[in-house]
């Protein structure tokens, strides 16, 4: 810990601001990221405004110290994790809802306010706000525009980054610039709000948001189908998808829906391929006559079950074998919960390379997600105090990126990369469009003081 | 014309690449923008390949010649006007398309691919390719990219870069760096793919799109309403917005609807202040329920006249005043065509102050537009032969754009900066942005080659 340091930011910051004890920094190394790397901060400082974050960061230009930005810490790829020496800077504090505007369908927040916190006041004034990632009630909308967080809605909906119409950054220099603005479409200029959306941190901190509220949309109803094979589940999702509009379109392989059954016996079929789960909010006889056209395609693709409910109450007990997909699959050892993306067309296939790696490498792998945007979860589940088993869990997981891009994958769909997964960036990128990331993260941050060793 | 730079790229195109003839030199000179500068460019290449754009621009680096890329130059903001000896660069040869995916609901085109082929062949698989600019039938994929084209079909299914899932461009030193995939979730890397979409070929020249394709929407509920004050109008396009998802919402003020009746009698009331058309393609009885709060929103705003059909051909019927919008104020003098954009909540003030603008300066201005996007089109109609009007026509364009932005507008929604509106952006931007951009620029593209003079 750098004395000079901490006279510095002591000059900008008042005293609840800047923290030095040791527990709390270590309650500051790392987010939920079960394998990646964290260091040992210097300091932990916690602005309550834009003029102190751009003090911060003017400092940290000044001593030449890394910056690693954080909300909740509940992010998964390691992103948030810190560096020996580095300022850890926590937006917790930047938490208020500055503006709900019901006329103009659109929110402006601080960075650390939360995304249940966000939707509970939308929901005030009869609107919505869509994003979803499952740690809704917990994570922060600075984490989610940092990852671009998904979710369930996503399939219809779009994801954090379809919901965010500007921002406001400070970058590396401490000058705030501010991006997009209040209106839905805006091409004057180069789309910054996306280019911040989702990286992760490496090129500005955002201190405000400015967020697309829609309408509520009409009850759901809900579908669940049970499959004897991972193509016919497959094929079911890209049907559904080429004929209706889900507004939910989740799929659970067969290690998952054991994993939930003997976690909390549902009666699922613990014989089946995989498990897919389906909601249509078309609302009324529309949404009825959408998820009878679901149904339609699941039977045609072999379904050996099918079930559906037009009432919300039933509906969202057809959901809880996906909500505890998870929490099923956590109680059954450590766990690393992977992201990857593969074109719609390829997600059985996907199912059946994992089922392969993971009869291969001698690992349980539940695998559950967004079907209807090709974007799953392997969940690797491993005894952390057995060495081998930890190897092969790390086997597994290499084989699976390797899997998703020979299959014109994405490494990560919804979690980030971080540094869990940033030493096969490369490899997905190619070394011109790495050349192109460097570049624009050179221009924004010549000094590489910004989360560095995070995605690039 | 330089010699050198013809013999140079005919040394690396085939003859039918490579045009010197003046008077298709003439034709290529500029887009569609009314009152855009445009110089004379030195040639024109037709490039047939990916490996023969990036020939043309590892020339153009070289010999350090200006590259502006077009494709049907329907452009409305002198964003594909030449520049002195510049090389122009057609992508319409490259009008290929490569594939569609039905299972994985996208396609692959090459930039010269006319909008109206992609949704002809999409419709063959029973897809649906949404972005629906009003240039739909004679606009090129490339342009919609560059442009990050709107349309109608915004307000429920968002703009081009809404469906661009991945692209291929070629870097200003003949490099070529692919951005995105085949996944529609991603968040591997900065969001590359956006920072190109509308960023009017100043950045790199996109020679392939993976583009996202959607299942076709059951068919449309129309409704027409007339209201007796703008803000009734503007009241109705909140209210519509916050409570249901029109799949079109457009508004057409007193003026256009005058022109329209005077150009074809179609019965319209033209003592209202404002018509608005709505869609919902909910379908089936939702769709219908949709329109019914739709006509209780416009009710409770003070429509004076409320018609709806779920017939589709009514429907279309309907429209056609909204369709017959520009051709009836173009049949009234020379005009342009303006693109601004303002909060939701503001269009009915953007309305009042248009029209107080056009009062003033003495100039016939028609606003019509996506309401539901904020989105709108003042258009200009003047006498191009009486220099005092148009002289009053610069005026008032000049008013309406500091009007947009004292209301936290923008300066352009969909049509883009280009030549027209540069003298503007920074005032939008503020300082930082547009540091932040000329930053970005140089970094992609530092000697400054691709586009010059437009945008930034």
């Amino acid at each position: 810990m750098s004395v000079n340091l901490i006279r510095e930011l002591a000059s900008v910051l008042p005293p609840e601001g800047l923290v030095t004890d040791p527990d709390v920094l270590e309650a500051h190394r790392h987010d939920q990221a079960g394998w990646a790397a964290a260091g040992v901060p210097g300091v932990l400082v916690r602005p309550a405004s834009t003029a102190e974050v751009q003090a911060v960061l003017r400092v940290a230009a000044a001593l030449r110290v890394p910056v690693v930005a954080r909300g909740a810490g509940s992010g998964l790829s390691g992103g948030a994790n810190a560096t020996d020496g580095c300022i850890v800077l926590s937006l917790t504090r930047m938490n208020r809802i500055l503006e709900i505007d019901r006329r103009g369908l659109l929110a402006v927040v601080q960075p650390g306010v939360l995304n249940g916190a966000l939707k509970a006041a939308a929901a005030e004034h009869g609107l919505w706000y869509a994003p979803d990632p499952a740690s809704w009630e917990f994570s922060t909308i600075g984490g989610n525009v940092a990852t671009n967080a998904g979710g369930l809605c996503c399939v219809k909906y779009g994801v954090t980054g379809d919901a965010v119409l500007g921002l406001e950054a400070v970058l590396a220099d401490g000058s705030v610039v501010r991006t997009g603005g209040r209106t839905v479409k805006n091409v004057a200029g180069y789309d910054l709000t996306r280019l911040f959306v989702g990286s992760e941190g490496t090129l500005g901190v955002v201190t405000e948001a400015t967020l697309r509220l829609r309408p509520r949309p009409p009850p759901a109803t809900t579908l669940v189908a049970s499959f004897p094979t991972l193509v016919g589940a497959g094929a079911a999702v890209t049907e559904i998808m080429a004929s209706t509009r889900p507004s939910v379109l989740e799929l659970m392989d067969r290690t998952t829906v054991r994993a939930v059954e003997s976690f909390k016996p549902l009666g699922l079929d613990v014989e089946s391929a995989a498990l897919l789960l389906a909601r249509s909010d078309a609302g009324g006889e529309q949404g009825v006559a959408e998820c009878t056209r679901m149904v339609a395609a699941c039977e045609a693709a072999g379904a050996t079950f099918v079930a559906h409910s037009a009432d919300e109450a039933e509906g969202e007990l057809l959901l809880v074998a996906r909500r505890l997909a998870f929490p099923a699959l956590e109680r059954q050892g450590a766990t690393l919960l992977d992201d990857v993306g593969v074109p719609l067309s390829r997600i059985a296939e996907l199912l059946a390379a994992v089922e392969l790696i993971a009869e291969r490498r001698g690992v349980l792998i539940g695998t559950f997600g967004h079907a209807g945007d090709g974007n799953m979860h392997p969940t690797l589940v491993f005894d952390r105090n057995d060495p081998d088993a930890v190897g092969r869990a790390k086997a597994a997981f290499d084989d699976i990126l390797r899997v998703v891009l020979d299959m014109g994958g994405t490494i990560t769909g919804e979690h980030g990369v971080g540094a869990l997964k940033r030493p096969f960036l490369a490899a997905q990128l190619g070394p011109e469009s790495l050349r192109l990331h460097h570049a624009i993260k050179s221009a924004l941050d010549p000094l590489g003081l910004l989360n560095p060793g995070k995605m690039l």
